[in-house]
């Protein structure tokens, strides 16, 4: 089959590989007709990672199932499926909590596993023709018969939309509230447009780029460029010196000024400053435990300089971590098959898997205009 | 009226003063009959804080009603209350909520107060012989009439329980959840008096006093001593290598090591260690948002070096600040009251108010056996 | 000052009364500018309960702050305020959990007190010039300066858009969930408005009233013709046979056929058959612990027969009660400042109070597109 | 192999029957080592339902496992187990939420299935040699290597503590609560064991039999008479008026008074009257949606006459159901382990299977003494 794959730093191809195949009694193989490049594939893209040549990316997947495993039970070939990022078991102590993305099971030593993803587990990617996805009972969500029509919608059900979304869980956030999320990449704003379908009375996102303001405008929260003043000034000025209820960490620890720099604890210690005490702070925003190649001696071992001590004097809480997509991806299912949601607004691009190494290029420059790339193989 | 007077570094008198009075139609005036001393009342003593020479102390406070204003309905001269050391509105946006440790009315300009401590409002405290509450209505807890020979144990209500209590609640605890508690002073102590009472199932509390750890011990849960060896591999050990589900910080900013050297990240990245993925952590150990003669940049602004990469991919929270001690303070009198509970046990010493002046000097130095001091004005 | 006076069975008239003024140091006093009439004050109207003639009526309020009493300190002369129908002191058991609806305070014996209601205390209503706000800073809820150009919607603060909010919350709606509500009354419009704004999948209305079930599908929710054939399977055929999530239970004791029979167990009993197991229903419509008039045994000593069979094997929860109104009354007054939501939909009617008779008589006779009055003093 | 065969109304015996088998390549098997009687299984017995002569009943089952199938990853040949007495998919809708106990997978058509019981699925039950686990990753519970010292405590986790657990879970307990509970039989006293350990300030137990009082009494709880007094009296007294917080129902539908006589509404109503306004019952003593034999036609119809009017007045909530045995029993499985619970001071009889049938005729005569029986096959 066809795949996308790895060969080095900013280099993948489409190329020939092996046929996924059932492997396990429980296991479900789909032919992948949607499958979306994310922004974390870029950290391996970019060589940030330990992440080895021959690797097929890909944890955004949506198809149609070509064969299930003697023992499975609830899917059947010709189900259209969309797939979580996160592989879970089913049954080890986190999944049976909901806690789906820190499986204790299909990586064995580690919490969680993905497909495609350096440090998830041996689990190949959906960027490609076919995918094997292992416990298909628990991993894949049915879609609607008439779903083909809106694949683009669906497919955002595999963890864009679940990610924005469990942001803003994490944060606490409810009916009324006021937040504020850091960074308008398709997380930030997936997490916006999630506040807003939750009743947030007062959505504000920061980011800087011109392109992304004006996707925040668009849907109906407000935009805080923080190139043109300090963003948490905005948030006070904005919530009348109040700070927001909510907040949410949508960009990582490659956080970095205008002129480029980074700075991992930019958007942390602004969050404590635009929160309200009492408040609640998400984050999805990747950090790592530990980045080699940093400038800076904290970020090598993974710590950044917290304002722990504003953050105790105003009662925060915060909480972090993947998304565990099990817990939204019904209900979310269910508001774009009632039309009450169109997550899609964020595509910018459909194409064909043969040009997917282009699509990276375009992606990782941050090119106006290449919000984000669904692939139809 | 006699009280205990700040008049500098280490250097507190019980002196005359102005006798407290109604000021305001809401306020109710108690004769004081128990009165604990802090081990946040030692930062003030040691003079590391601003606190203003002529400050009574005193936030632990139970007593009888002399007097009430005109518009108190619920209290009446001659109840026996406990006082919760955060004072409370009843009415704005926090203390509807419950979050009356944020109370935005008492202190104009900042979130909380309480009685005779620097930064929390222009409140006398209780070290002294009489004592004005303010929203008498709201503040005050009642206590059964035959309290009188229980007030060591209804006294520890006011503060140093609940702060106990709001850590394994901050933490996330449920019942058979495993829990390690940083800090075995009197503040984690109760913590883990707490979790023992919430049904907790493996209760480690990590120390190296050996005072400490012996009444660890005695109420059940299991001492670590962190200066035989390094704590976040015992509570590995004592997990059988999975961690704890729920940590807690009772130490705070001044953390060091047994040669006194202060590493105000220690006991953080400490539980980050030890709390297994998808755990939370429960901060009630004072972090300070400046620190101006700490020895280190980091300190002195506030932050500290925080393992959030860690945090991050074990998908942990963490909740923090002073205990909203009247969410707890009604059912854990009621504990009391059913004689399930007896956290006097934690009590070394009662004595008059004249002698508080000895009694700071031997808990400052963490005399052997002055576990927490009871002063019957 | 003038008020409306409640002289009989469907006989109310604007007359002369004592002004309303501060009696307690913690009262409040507001000129009234607008107040609703609700479907509860037609049981008072109807004669169906024992209200005293001399009554002044009304509990949804709205209005400028004229006076305040000595120990009020949030609220000033010239604030524009919403009261919450129920009547709380802010600092007794419940008020304490945010259970303001059940307030130990202001109706000695009872739990919970209100404006212009019988057996819900000695406070008169509002449908006056004037009106008393016992507890003005625990009952006041302070409206945006610009408040006056929508005070349409402010007004629907007081009562009935948290009952029906009320009503979602009981029932424990998600986002994503489908929810059916019966009765497509005021309140129960105003639930499937909440339900829309919270993200529910599917919002079913079942009412047998044309203009009640145009303003459903108005609202974007799914009208049910209960007159058209069994509800109940309505609700499985769009729900695909499964049922729906959660229920609301909006009509009350004097459910009806369409002839007109009484029935109070019917739509607690469609509920049950309604609902999928596992899922909750809430029940803001009222039930009474006795109805001496009625024409049914159970019924008069308050009973209803309980299809508690089903319910139990479905393992159902349901939840009731008078709403908290301060549980989420600025969360929505948020929504309402912010653009989001507007729930004056549902006035038909603003009127002088001295029309305030033949509104009575419309409302009461269920006219055609009498669906709620604002009354203007 | 042998088992305990249903031969008709108070007819059982032990006999040979087909040995229990891997039939599907995720079912675990099992040699049974200790399983117990449950109240339940007398529904069967005394032909109050519609089970089938042949069956084998036995829903609370632990044992060695002796062969696994293809499928299964986490249980292997030689581990210890205990069985929930529901069987669960782990990955239907109610199962992803936690809700096992409703799963749709497993009985279709039903919601919720179970081992040897009529209406709940084609599961052999337990009290035989040998028992197929269906869906064995996710139905078996690990038992620590030691556990076969206290088996008699760890063969409470299948049934009778989780339930009785659930109970106070659905009432809504919170610590320093006050709650009562209907009924002394072995769930009743679990809740009651349950509810002390969670903190409860004071917990009441109804019932009449003084053997049950007296092991009511000797868990530290508080036996209520209700063939003395009117249980409700007896609560409001013990309550000083207030009512408790919280009450469980642990009787069902044949609640009957002390000359026999049924009254199916017996405990709701008093439930109803004995729990404080914005109070929670909690009810897992099963009611049937039909009773063909009943003498009532409320009952045959399975209904009751309840009190809605003063559940509404006292804004109640309640929650129902068998209890999702997988939510717990990790947890009250480690306060075992932990030696913080040992709920086999329950159990009055160890037999060998072959005694069973003596056991049932004892038990469903409520025999003094006879509380809880396990057989040890």
């Amino acid at each position: 089959m066809k795949a996308l794959v790895y060969q080095g730093e900013r280099d993948v191809a489409v190329r020939e590989v092996p046929d996924a195949r059932i492997e396990e009694p429980t296991d479900v193989l789909i032919k992948v007709t949607a499958t979306s490049i994310c922004g974390s594939d870029l950290h391996m893209y970019e060589g940030r990672t330990d992440v080895e040549p021959g690797t097929v990316f890909g944890h955004e997947n949506l198809g149609e199932v070509v064969e299930v495993g003697d023992a499975v039970v609830r899917i059947r070939a010709g189900d259209r499926v969309c797939i979580p990022f996160n592989i879970a078991c089913g049954f080890c102590r986190n999944c049976d909590r909901g806690l789906t993305g820190s499986c204790l099971t299909v990586s064995p030593g580690m919490d969680g596993g993905a497909y495609g993803y350096t440090g998830m587990g041996p689990y190949r990617g959906g960027q490609a023709e076919l995918l094997r996805v292992p416990f298909g009972d628990v991993n894949c969500l049915k879609l609607p018969e008439d779903s083909i029509e809106r694949e683009l919608d669906y497919v955002m059900l595999a963890d864009i939309w679940p990610t924005g979304y469990h942001a803003t869980q994490l944060a606490g956030l409810e009916p009324g509230d006021s937040i504020v999320i850091y960074g308008a990449g398709p997380v930030g704003l997936m997490a916006a447009y999630s506040a807003t379908l939750l009743g947030a009375a007062n959505v504000m996102v920061v980011d800087r780029l011109p392109d992304r303001l004006a996707l925040v405008e668009k849907i109906g929260a407000t935009p805080v460029d923080d190139s043109a003043a300090d963003p948490v000034e905005q948030v006070m000025d904005l919530t009348r010196g109040a700070g927001a209820d909510r907040g949410c960490e949508c960009v990582g620890w490659q956080a970095h000024d205008p002129d480029g720099t980074e700075h991992p604890n930019q958007t942390m210690n602004r969050l404590v400053g635009s929160v309200r005490a009492t408040g609640g702070i998400g984050v999805v925003g990747v950090f790592v435990p530990e980045d080699p190649g940093a400038p800076d001696r904290l970020a090598r071992e993974g710590q950044i300089a917290f304002d722990l001590g504003a953050f105790f004097q105003k009662s925060l809480h915060m909480a972090s971590g993947q998304a565990h997509v099990k817990r939204y991806n019904r209900q979310l299912r269910d508001l774009i098959a009632a039309d009450r949601a169109r997550p899609s607004f964020l595509v910018s691009h459909q194409l064909p898997l043969n040009e997917a190494p282009q699509a990276y290029r375009h992606f990782d420059d941050r090119d106006r205009g290449w919000t984000k790339v669904v692939l139809r193989p």
